[in-house]
Protein backbone atom coordinates (compact mmCIF):
# COMPACT_ATOMS: atom_id res chain seq x y z
CA UNK A 1 0.00 0.00 0.00
CA UNK A 2 1.19 3.62 -0.87
CA UNK A 3 0.83 6.80 0.81
CA UNK A 4 -1.99 8.81 -0.19
CA UNK A 5 -1.67 12.61 0.50
CA UNK A 6 -3.55 13.76 3.62
CA UNK A 7 -5.04 16.44 2.10
CA UNK A 8 -6.93 13.79 -0.37
CA UNK A 9 -8.01 11.27 2.48
CA UNK A 10 -11.69 12.70 2.85
CA UNK A 11 -12.45 11.80 -0.94
CA UNK A 12 -12.34 8.07 0.47
CA UNK A 13 -15.08 8.66 2.27
CA UNK A 14 -17.14 11.86 0.64
CA UNK A 15 -18.86 9.51 -1.50
CA UNK A 16 -20.68 7.53 1.24
CA UNK A 17 -18.88 4.11 0.29
CA UNK A 18 -19.55 1.13 3.69
CA UNK A 19 -16.31 0.80 5.83
CA UNK A 20 -14.38 -1.13 8.09
CA UNK A 21 -13.61 -0.08 11.13
CA UNK A 22 -10.73 -1.47 13.31
CA UNK A 23 -9.76 -0.99 16.53
CA UNK A 24 -7.11 -2.51 19.02
CA UNK A 25 -7.72 -2.90 22.65
CA UNK A 26 -4.48 -3.63 23.93
CA UNK A 27 -4.84 -6.68 23.40
CA UNK A 28 -6.59 -8.20 20.30
CA UNK A 29 -7.59 -6.43 17.20
CA UNK A 30 -11.34 -5.63 16.26
CA UNK A 31 -13.37 -4.80 13.23
CA UNK A 32 -16.69 -3.40 12.36
CA UNK A 33 -18.64 -2.67 9.47
CA UNK A 34 -20.13 0.95 9.60
CA UNK A 35 -22.11 3.23 7.05
CA UNK A 36 -22.80 5.52 9.38
CA UNK A 37 -20.09 8.02 8.03
CA UNK A 38 -19.88 11.66 7.00
CA UNK A 39 -16.64 14.10 6.04
CA UNK A 40 -16.70 17.10 8.44
CA UNK A 41 -13.37 18.62 7.48
CA UNK A 42 -10.71 18.72 4.60
CA UNK A 43 -7.94 18.32 6.78
CA UNK A 44 -9.55 15.24 7.08
CA UNK A 45 -12.10 15.44 10.13
CA UNK A 46 -15.12 12.30 10.14
CA UNK A 47 -17.91 11.23 12.20
CA UNK A 48 -18.72 8.20 12.48
CA UNK A 49 -22.33 7.27 14.75
CA UNK A 50 -21.32 4.26 16.75
CA UNK A 51 -21.90 3.73 20.47
CA UNK A 52 -21.73 1.25 23.50
CA UNK A 53 -24.07 -1.07 21.82
CA UNK A 54 -21.00 -2.35 19.13
CA UNK A 55 -18.58 -4.38 20.83
CA UNK A 56 -15.95 -1.83 19.36
CA UNK A 57 -16.92 1.17 21.00
CA UNK A 58 -14.91 -0.07 24.18
CA UNK A 59 -11.81 -0.23 22.58
CA UNK A 60 -12.59 3.10 20.31
CA UNK A 61 -13.58 5.14 23.35
CA UNK A 62 -10.62 4.11 25.41
CA UNK A 63 -7.44 4.09 22.98
CA UNK A 64 -9.11 6.67 21.26
CA UNK A 65 -7.45 5.41 18.23
CA UNK A 66 -8.96 3.46 14.70
CA UNK A 67 -8.69 2.70 10.83
CA UNK A 68 -10.96 3.32 9.11
CA UNK A 69 -10.67 0.30 5.68
CA UNK A 70 -12.57 1.06 2.41
CA UNK A 71 -13.58 -2.51 1.53
CA UNK A 72 -14.61 -3.07 -2.33
CA UNK A 73 -17.35 -5.13 -3.77
CA UNK A 74 -15.13 -8.19 -4.48
CA UNK A 75 -15.14 -7.61 -0.63
CA UNK A 76 -18.84 -7.43 0.33
CA UNK A 77 -19.67 -10.78 1.41
CA UNK A 78 -16.46 -10.10 4.06
CA UNK A 79 -18.29 -6.75 5.08
CA UNK A 80 -21.94 -8.52 5.73
CA UNK A 81 -20.28 -11.11 7.84
CA UNK A 82 -18.41 -8.45 10.02
CA UNK A 83 -21.55 -6.74 10.34
CA UNK A 84 -23.09 -9.31 11.42
CA UNK A 85 -21.38 -11.31 14.30
CA UNK A 86 -20.01 -9.59 17.42
CA UNK A 87 -16.34 -9.35 18.46
CA UNK A 88 -17.40 -10.15 21.80
CA UNK A 89 -16.93 -13.83 20.54
CA UNK A 90 -15.96 -13.82 17.39
CA UNK A 91 -11.88 -13.04 16.14
CA UNK A 92 -13.42 -11.60 13.02
CA UNK A 93 -9.85 -11.15 11.00
CA UNK A 94 -9.41 -15.01 11.48
CA UNK A 95 -13.03 -15.82 10.37
CA UNK A 96 -13.48 -13.45 7.18
CA UNK A 97 -9.92 -14.04 6.44
CA UNK A 98 -9.13 -10.58 7.01
CA UNK A 99 -5.65 -9.57 7.53
CA UNK A 100 -3.93 -7.25 9.97
CA UNK A 101 -1.41 -4.74 8.99
CA UNK A 102 0.88 -2.67 10.94
CA UNK A 103 -0.20 1.34 11.55
CA UNK A 104 2.33 3.48 11.91
CA UNK A 105 0.63 6.05 14.28
CA UNK A 106 -2.20 3.68 15.73
CA UNK A 107 -2.29 0.36 17.36
CA UNK A 108 -5.35 -0.69 14.93
CA UNK A 109 -4.14 -2.43 12.62
CA UNK A 110 -4.99 -1.52 8.71
CA UNK A 111 -6.42 -4.18 6.93
CA UNK A 112 -4.26 -5.60 4.04
CA UNK A 113 -7.55 -6.82 1.54
CA UNK A 114 -8.78 -3.24 1.82
CA UNK A 115 -8.38 -0.62 -0.85
CA UNK A 116 -7.67 2.16 1.39
CA UNK A 117 -7.08 2.78 4.94
CA UNK A 118 -7.21 5.64 6.98
CA UNK A 119 -5.61 6.06 10.28
CA UNK A 120 -7.28 7.73 12.98
CA UNK A 121 -7.36 9.49 16.51
CA UNK A 122 -10.58 10.28 18.34
CA UNK A 123 -10.65 13.95 18.87
CA UNK A 124 -13.57 13.76 20.08
CA UNK A 125 -16.89 12.04 21.66
CA UNK A 126 -20.12 14.05 20.86
CA UNK A 127 -22.37 11.30 23.23
CA UNK A 128 -25.67 13.06 23.12
CA UNK A 129 -25.72 11.55 19.58
CA UNK A 130 -23.18 9.14 19.86
CA UNK A 131 -21.15 10.52 17.02
CA UNK A 132 -17.30 9.75 17.38
CA UNK A 133 -15.42 12.54 15.85
CA UNK A 134 -12.04 10.92 13.87
CA UNK A 135 -8.76 13.43 12.75
CA UNK A 136 -7.13 11.30 9.64
CA UNK A 137 -3.55 11.29 10.44
CA UNK A 138 -1.97 9.13 7.74
CA UNK A 139 -3.81 7.54 4.70
CA UNK A 140 -3.03 4.40 2.35
CA UNK A 141 -4.25 3.25 -1.22
CA UNK A 142 -3.36 -0.02 -2.38
CA UNK A 143 -2.31 1.22 -5.89
CA UNK A 144 -1.93 -2.20 -7.49
CA UNK A 145 -5.69 -3.22 -6.78
CA UNK A 146 -7.62 -3.67 -10.60
CA UNK A 147 -10.92 -3.37 -8.19
CA UNK A 148 -12.03 -0.24 -6.70
CA UNK A 149 -15.40 -0.02 -7.09
CA UNK A 150 -16.61 0.37 -3.21
CA UNK A 151 -20.08 -0.09 -1.94
CA UNK A 152 -23.30 1.51 -0.78
CA UNK A 153 -25.33 0.18 1.89
CA UNK A 154 -28.85 1.12 1.20
CA UNK A 155 -29.79 -0.08 4.83
CA UNK A 156 -32.45 -2.72 3.81
CA UNK A 157 -30.10 -5.53 3.57
CA UNK A 158 -29.14 -4.50 -0.35
CA UNK A 159 -26.02 -2.47 -1.77
CA UNK A 160 -25.28 -0.32 -4.43
CA UNK A 161 -21.97 -0.36 -6.49
CA UNK A 162 -20.08 2.06 -8.04
CA UNK A 163 -20.89 2.84 -11.40
CA UNK A 164 -19.95 4.83 -13.80
CA UNK A 165 -17.44 8.18 -13.15
CA UNK A 166 -18.42 11.48 -14.32
CA UNK A 167 -16.36 14.46 -14.60
CA UNK A 168 -16.81 17.82 -13.42
CA UNK A 169 -13.57 19.02 -12.04
CA UNK A 170 -13.70 22.07 -14.25
CA UNK A 171 -16.93 23.25 -13.39
CA UNK A 172 -16.04 22.60 -9.68
CA UNK A 173 -13.16 24.36 -9.57
CA UNK A 174 -13.78 27.15 -7.26
CA UNK A 175 -14.82 24.30 -4.20
CA UNK A 176 -11.88 22.04 -4.59
CA UNK A 177 -9.24 22.12 -2.38
CA UNK A 178 -5.47 22.81 -3.11
CA UNK A 179 -3.34 19.55 -4.29
CA UNK A 180 -7.04 17.78 -4.29
CA UNK B 1 -44.34 12.20 -4.94
CA UNK B 2 -45.84 9.86 -2.35
CA UNK B 3 -45.64 9.58 1.27
CA UNK B 4 -42.46 7.35 2.27
CA UNK B 5 -42.93 5.56 5.81
CA UNK B 6 -40.91 7.63 8.28
CA UNK B 7 -39.71 4.25 9.11
CA UNK B 8 -37.65 3.74 5.51
CA UNK B 9 -36.30 7.56 5.09
CA UNK B 10 -32.60 6.44 6.04
CA UNK B 11 -32.44 4.53 3.54
CA UNK B 12 -32.35 7.39 1.01
CA UNK B 13 -29.42 8.68 2.87
CA UNK B 14 -27.57 5.74 4.08
CA UNK B 15 -26.00 5.01 0.77
CA UNK B 16 -24.53 8.83 0.84
CA UNK B 17 -25.56 10.59 -1.92
CA UNK B 18 -25.24 14.22 -3.38
CA UNK B 19 -28.22 16.19 -1.76
CA UNK B 20 -29.50 19.56 -2.07
CA UNK B 21 -30.75 20.89 1.06
CA UNK B 22 -33.92 23.72 1.19
CA UNK B 23 -34.37 26.89 3.21
CA UNK B 24 -36.81 29.40 4.00
CA UNK B 25 -35.37 32.80 5.97
CA UNK B 26 -39.32 33.47 6.13
CA UNK B 27 -39.13 35.79 2.56
CA UNK B 28 -37.25 33.47 0.44
CA UNK B 29 -36.42 30.04 -0.36
CA UNK B 30 -32.61 29.10 -1.00
CA UNK B 31 -30.72 25.54 -1.84
CA UNK B 32 -27.30 24.16 -1.53
CA UNK B 33 -25.98 21.26 -2.09
CA UNK B 34 -24.67 19.51 0.25
CA UNK B 35 -22.27 15.86 0.57
CA UNK B 36 -21.61 15.65 4.11
CA UNK B 37 -24.57 13.87 5.72
CA UNK B 38 -24.76 10.88 7.47
CA UNK B 39 -27.24 8.63 9.15
CA UNK B 40 -27.32 9.20 12.93
CA UNK B 41 -30.31 6.57 13.97
CA UNK B 42 -32.90 5.01 12.18
CA UNK B 43 -36.10 7.21 13.51
CA UNK B 44 -34.59 8.84 11.73
CA UNK B 45 -31.63 11.42 12.39
CA UNK B 46 -29.04 12.81 10.11
CA UNK B 47 -26.35 15.15 10.80
CA UNK B 48 -25.12 17.17 7.90
CA UNK B 49 -21.71 19.55 7.74
CA UNK B 50 -22.44 22.76 7.51
CA UNK B 51 -21.48 26.50 9.25
CA UNK B 52 -21.40 30.33 8.71
CA UNK B 53 -19.72 29.71 5.48
CA UNK B 54 -22.62 28.63 4.01
CA UNK B 55 -25.26 31.83 2.92
CA UNK B 56 -28.29 28.94 3.77
CA UNK B 57 -26.84 28.49 7.25
CA UNK B 58 -28.93 31.93 8.86
CA UNK B 59 -32.26 30.49 7.69
CA UNK B 60 -31.39 27.27 9.08
CA UNK B 61 -29.99 27.42 12.15
CA UNK B 62 -32.84 30.37 12.52
CA UNK B 63 -35.77 28.72 11.34
CA UNK B 64 -34.73 25.48 12.42
CA UNK B 65 -36.00 23.86 9.59
CA UNK B 66 -34.87 22.32 6.18
CA UNK B 67 -35.79 19.93 3.74
CA UNK B 68 -32.94 17.21 1.99
CA UNK B 69 -34.07 16.37 -1.58
CA UNK B 70 -32.59 13.51 -3.09
CA UNK B 71 -31.50 14.41 -7.10
CA UNK B 72 -30.68 11.68 -9.36
CA UNK B 73 -27.82 11.64 -12.26
CA UNK B 74 -30.50 13.74 -14.73
CA UNK B 75 -29.83 16.46 -12.29
CA UNK B 76 -25.97 16.46 -11.97
CA UNK B 77 -25.35 20.22 -13.65
CA UNK B 78 -27.98 21.57 -12.01
CA UNK B 79 -26.76 19.99 -8.83
CA UNK B 80 -23.23 21.30 -9.44
CA UNK B 81 -24.58 24.86 -10.25
CA UNK B 82 -26.24 25.21 -6.70
CA UNK B 83 -22.96 24.28 -5.23
CA UNK B 84 -21.08 26.51 -6.84
CA UNK B 85 -22.86 29.93 -6.73
CA UNK B 86 -24.53 32.03 -3.32
CA UNK B 87 -27.87 32.40 -2.27
CA UNK B 88 -26.72 35.57 -1.16
CA UNK B 89 -26.62 37.07 -4.90
CA UNK B 90 -28.38 34.54 -6.94
CA UNK B 91 -32.15 32.97 -7.09
CA UNK B 92 -30.61 29.14 -7.92
CA UNK B 93 -34.19 28.07 -8.11
CA UNK B 94 -34.86 30.40 -10.76
CA UNK B 95 -31.55 30.09 -12.31
CA UNK B 96 -31.17 26.11 -12.15
CA UNK B 97 -34.84 25.58 -13.52
CA UNK B 98 -35.76 23.64 -9.66
CA UNK B 99 -39.89 23.80 -8.62
CA UNK B 100 -40.38 24.67 -5.34
CA UNK B 101 -43.47 22.01 -3.86
CA UNK B 102 -44.96 23.28 -0.28
CA UNK B 103 -43.76 20.92 2.27
CA UNK B 104 -46.97 19.70 5.20
CA UNK B 105 -44.42 20.18 8.43
CA UNK B 106 -41.74 22.93 7.28
CA UNK B 107 -41.25 26.12 5.83
CA UNK B 108 -38.54 24.93 3.43
CA UNK B 109 -40.32 23.82 -0.42
CA UNK B 110 -39.68 20.43 -1.31
CA UNK B 111 -37.97 20.41 -4.81
CA UNK B 112 -40.19 18.68 -7.58
CA UNK B 113 -37.23 17.56 -9.73
CA UNK B 114 -35.87 15.44 -7.39
CA UNK B 115 -36.34 11.60 -6.64
CA UNK B 116 -37.21 11.83 -2.94
CA UNK B 117 -37.81 14.57 -0.19
CA UNK B 118 -37.38 14.44 3.38
CA UNK B 119 -38.91 17.03 5.76
CA UNK B 120 -36.30 17.90 8.72
CA UNK B 121 -36.73 19.96 11.98
CA UNK B 122 -33.21 21.08 13.89
CA UNK B 123 -32.78 19.14 16.87
CA UNK B 124 -29.37 20.34 17.61
CA UNK B 125 -26.19 22.11 16.63
CA UNK B 126 -22.84 20.87 17.86
CA UNK B 127 -21.30 24.52 17.38
CA UNK B 128 -17.50 22.89 17.22
CA UNK B 129 -17.65 20.41 14.65
CA UNK B 130 -20.20 22.68 13.05
CA UNK B 131 -22.72 19.48 13.08
CA UNK B 132 -26.02 20.71 12.69
CA UNK B 133 -28.37 17.11 13.66
CA UNK B 134 -31.80 16.85 11.83
CA UNK B 135 -35.02 14.64 12.69
CA UNK B 136 -36.75 13.61 9.36
CA UNK B 137 -40.50 14.46 9.91
CA UNK B 138 -41.80 13.53 6.65
CA UNK B 139 -40.45 11.60 3.56
CA UNK B 140 -42.02 11.31 0.15
CA UNK B 141 -40.81 9.61 -3.28
CA UNK B 142 -41.58 10.20 -6.68
CA UNK B 143 -42.77 6.59 -7.55
CA UNK B 144 -43.39 7.73 -11.35
CA UNK B 145 -39.58 8.68 -11.69
CA UNK B 146 -37.74 5.93 -14.47
CA UNK B 147 -34.13 7.77 -13.14
CA UNK B 148 -33.44 6.69 -9.84
CA UNK B 149 -29.78 6.32 -9.99
CA UNK B 150 -28.34 8.93 -7.63
CA UNK B 151 -24.98 10.23 -7.39
CA UNK B 152 -21.95 10.16 -5.02
CA UNK B 153 -19.49 13.40 -5.38
CA UNK B 154 -15.91 12.29 -4.50
CA UNK B 155 -14.71 15.57 -3.66
CA UNK B 156 -12.23 15.95 -6.53
CA UNK B 157 -15.04 17.60 -8.85
CA UNK B 158 -15.69 13.97 -10.04
CA UNK B 159 -19.19 12.05 -9.43
CA UNK B 160 -19.75 8.10 -9.46
CA UNK B 161 -23.14 6.93 -10.33
CA UNK B 162 -25.25 4.17 -8.60
CA UNK B 163 -24.59 1.33 -10.73
CA UNK B 164 -25.82 -2.22 -9.90
CA UNK B 165 -28.02 -3.54 -6.84
CA UNK B 166 -26.55 -6.85 -5.23
CA UNK B 167 -28.98 -8.20 -2.44
CA UNK B 168 -28.02 -9.20 0.80
CA UNK B 169 -31.17 -9.35 2.57
CA UNK B 170 -31.45 -13.05 3.75
CA UNK B 171 -27.87 -12.47 5.62
CA UNK B 172 -28.57 -8.94 6.73
CA UNK B 173 -31.98 -9.95 8.04
CA UNK B 174 -31.24 -9.47 12.13
CA UNK B 175 -29.62 -5.62 11.37
CA UNK B 176 -32.92 -4.35 9.44
CA UNK B 177 -35.24 -2.77 11.69
CA UNK B 178 -38.94 -3.77 11.31
CA UNK B 179 -40.96 -2.39 8.42
CA UNK B 180 -37.77 -1.71 6.21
Amino acid sequence: MKRLPLRQAFTLIEPGPVVLVTTNDGEKDNVMTISWTMVVDFTPVFAITTGPWNHSYAALARSRQCVIAIPTVDLLDRVVGVGTCSGANTDKFAKFGLTPAKAKHVKAPLIEECWANIECKVIDIVKKHAIVVLEGVAAYVDGSRKERRTIHAIGDGTFVVDGRRLDRRRRMRTKIPPGV
